[in-house]
């Protein structure tokens, strides 16, 4: 699959999609038309998760570091247990994320 | 650091950046110039790694598939002992490749 072409259409809803699944690892594709994080329920993970930004744009807030923007290219280590929400995602072009959860 | 814009000058050799590691993990960045891997040298590694290419354009080959092209946003699993070698990457632009590698 091609990670920047095979897209969902817009939706409501983000669109989550697992690539790889390994015990301790999961890599995972994420497509935001637009969609943020509600103000009232932050993330909060008990793993870390890092993330690349590879189309559209996007901005982030975290507890311990406030709002960072993404461009494509851009990589984030969100730390297990800092509060984080998406604040902002391009809606179109859509913006695709590559995550990878730390679970181990 | 942007994965696609801190690019090192080209050489005569490819450019490995650890990205992130972990006990089981490292998340690395390559940028290839038009290097490829010596026929008579392929790779042979004891763990799964997991590519996506972000920029240029590469073809590997595995032992048990034969040549794959990869574009921006192709992924590919190189099962472990599976015999590879890149066998193109674009010189100019620089082909990026984010590599996984499942050293757990």
């Amino acid at each position: 699959m091609n990670l920047l072409h095979s897209l969902p259409p817009a939706r409501n809803e983000e669109d989550f999609t697992d690539i790889l699944a390994r015990p301790g690892l999961r890599i995972e594709r994420i497509v935001s038309h637009g969609q943020v994080t509600p103000p009232d329920a932050p993330y909060d993970q008990s793993h870390e998760e890092w993330v690349l930004l590879l189309a559209g744009a996007a901005r982030l807030w975290l507890e311990d570091r406030g709002e960072v923007a993404l461009e494509p290219g851009d990589s984030l280590l969100i730390p297990a247990h800092v509060r984080h929400r998406v604040i902002y995602t391009q809606a179109d072009p859509p913006t695709i994320w590559l995550a990878v959860h730390l679970e181990g």
